[in-house]
């Protein structure tokens, strides 16, 4: 069903303060806070003695407090005190799952803790760069499978018909699309030439009604991160074969929506873009018209898994533009199906 | 379950206009929607490439375009564009159903198309003659079988109990009922003779605290559409073998329940009457008192259903009011087991 | 699943009056109503003819009316009259429980109504005792297994983890309890010497800040019935062997936790106390103290009971202070399995 030895996005690091935070992921029940340090920490959100979600506790120094018979747990989720009695009883311990905060997210392993390497965290180096401007996104409850949100931001056709008021136009689904696969990474590119900039980008980069080259890269890792490179510059300035170093308005949108349940997913995602970096009323505009559009996508996504619950068995036939979800589809079944092969040999 | 070879209503006229209307009925995802010259298509409600609800897009001339990737179905159900590339993948399809507007309802046909003949549509030619006025109803959403309603209205004896305020009296009670079976029609006959009118009636017809002889004619035709006959005459006037022609005041009550599911139903109604047919105020009296009494019902058989939903197995007793919605039963159990014993024969 | 044979708490005599009232006690649809002289009655709550709930029909006297067609029961379930008929179909009754109002709560028994003997009613003497003050509570709806409001009434350690705003202080837990397992009876006793009195106490008795010697003894007996004998005196006045009879300040809370199915549950309570009894303030105070101090439970129980559905077979830890509380489950458990072994035999 799931990836599980891979980094997921747990929660911003705003979420993660005073009190516990208690969230779903992957089907598990997790319990997240930090140390006097500032670390987060990653616990079963279960205390072992009577089920008590962990998160209705309180943090007391470096432990974290049972918030019915006090029992309390370290940072390992070791079991460390039990009030009214002097040994703690064997076996008295939670989960702990290996957690990091980068780039802008609390990420948590939910696979064999001795494979949690940081260094695997995909590399979003734009949202802590100074260069950067950054808009942490809300996070969007939406209630459909992980891999649905993936076909969405590999289709950016669909902007065509969801998002006309912000960043769609009709032009796009004029141009083809570009798949390339390769180990780890679906890539799928869209350039859209001299054609009128969506509103967002008309306002955005000051080229108002002047045509532009738009280009649309997204890169696919798994288990399910994507990052989108979007932009545009004025026609006949860029290269179309990537985006321009120096031309144009740069936009990075990273997208990590973490499965909650097979049928429901947190969907985390931020922007960046590197003009007009210090300008209020921009960061503003950006992050109103990236909500209202990934909003407009969240009852979408909802119908569009409610009629597949409805429906589970019933055949769907594929058009071109599905090219780069599929890739990354058949992506993400290889890892699974590498998990399921590798577990038994590990036993 | 369900008689599928047979006519049900889907909608009022005035529900479905420039904007595609979502239900389900009979289990299925159906999308109402209409072609520029007004004619009504019912339509399965999941586009055929990602499943997302085709109510949820738009309709473009004479085409409901999906609002996620922007295919288009004709009337048909037949996709006949795919932005973005000049072939149609075959298969590209969705189901259509037989769909005709008349007597002031949309009629759908969930079974064989080749067998939907408008003819088999019951007459219920009040609903637009101009000697007539007619309240269409509110859709009433019923928490329960589509049977329970038909027992409901074959079975006014419980005017007495439930409806009180409007059109009931404890006299019904004490009055028989005369069950006729026909072919492709149960019919029950009650005549409350010299009596005081209801409510309802006592007012709508000027005959004050006068005694009435009052007829209730109830006649169901498969699957589940109901003609109720009701009226009332002074005392002696009517010859109680069937309701007069010329005297006293006439109800035609249209009652068409609809499954959505087994377990709840679109309840369909319009009532018809050939007595001050211009007065405003009686046309308000009578569409209030209406709506009063079936929302009565709602409540009433939501409860049933719970309760048959508890105990599933448990014994029920009949009495004899029970006779003409046992009746129905039958006659609609036959249908469907004809239906089953036909479908080898014709694959 | 339950013990059967058993006297449940079904309402409070306040809750049944001219209306019928509905209530699901283990399992099974009741409807509680009183007879002209005040006597409560409990049958099945679903009419034998067509099930709707009878508790939707009203009070006739000493029958209750059916709301759909009019049929009538007496006190013992039977069908006395269906209105349009001579006779009575035969089977036409619904099921009866004994039922009886004693101490300020109506008492019914699930089980075989030939054990039915009202002696076996607790002797919760105090609710009706001219010495006593007594404050029924509100009915809480817990969504949580009967026997998670047993496991908490008998370990009062929580009272310093949830309950310290009103009856808890950190102190209860540095003091043993001792647990005692009777014929039918589990008592476990705290004693918390020379400690400050917990908030209300300290209000309620005027003590204020001097050091209390306060008891808790918590008696469990079959199905599910829990008194709490609490108090405290001044420190050095009570003997610790048991309450003192004529010093400190008693109070003695009455648990009834009538499971409504096997996941939620209808929690009846009252507390009585033997001082400023006439107090109207001191009234006031105790029913808003112990209502905060039984909602903190509500949400906790709910959590945890949640918790245990998504884990339901995972392993719990247990501690000292889960003695009495296990204690408990042992003896129902032994009961149920006893009415299992018997149930052959009388068969």
């Amino acid at each position: 069903m799931y990836i599980r030895n891979a980094w997921y996005v747990a929660a911003f690091p705003r979420e993660v303060g005073e009190r516990p935070l208690a969230r779903t992921l992957l089907d598990e029940a997790v319990v997240l806070w930090r140390l006097p340090d500032g670390r987060p920490i990653a616990l079963e959100d279960r205390c072992c003695h009577r089920s008590l979600p962990l998160s209705m506790g309180r943090v007391v120094g470096d432990r974290l407090q049972c918030g019915y018979h006090g029992l309390e747990f370290d940072a390992a989720g070791t079991c460390v005190r039990v009030p009214g009695q002097a040994t703690i009883p064997p076996g008295a311990r939670v989960r702990a799952f290996p957690c990091v905060e980068r780039w802008g997210f609390i990420w948590f392993w939910p696979g064999d803790p001795d494979d949690a390497d940081p260094a695997l965290i995909p590399n979003w180096w734009w949202a802590t760069h100074p260069d950067w401007a950054i808009n942490p996104g809300p996070v969007l409850y939406v209630r459909c499978n992980y891999q649905l949100i993936t076909d969405n931001l590999q289709d950016l056709s669909h902007l065509a018909y969801v998002h006309t008021r912000t960043i769609g136009t009709g032009a796009i689904v004029d141009f083809p699309v570009k798949t390339e696969r390769e180990d780890g990474l679906v890539r799928s590119t869209r350039w859209t030439v001299d054609s009128p900039a969506p509103p967002l980008f008309a306002t955005a980069s000051g080229y108002g009604d002047r045509p532009v080259d738009r280009w649309q890269i997204v890169e696919t890792t798994p288990p399910c991160h994507t990052l989108i490179h979007a932009g545009c510059a004025l026609a006949g300035v860029a290269d179309r074969c990537g985006p321009p170093d120096g031309a144009g308005i740069h936009i990075k949108v990273l997208n990590a929506p973490t499965p909650e349940t097979s049928g429901a997913s947190h969907y985390f995602y931020a922007h960046c873009w590197n003009f007009r970096q210090h300008d209020a009323d921009l960061k503003t505009l950006m992050f109103d018209e990236f909500k209202k559009t990934f909003e407009e996508d969240v009852d979408l996504l909802a119908a569009q898994q409610a009629m597949l619950d409805r429906a589970p068995g019933a055949t769907q036939i594929d058009i071109n533009v599905d090219a780069p979800g599929l890739a990354c589809r058949r992506m993400v079944a290889a890892a699974i199906a590498a998990e399921a092969d590798a577990a038994p040999r590990r036993a």
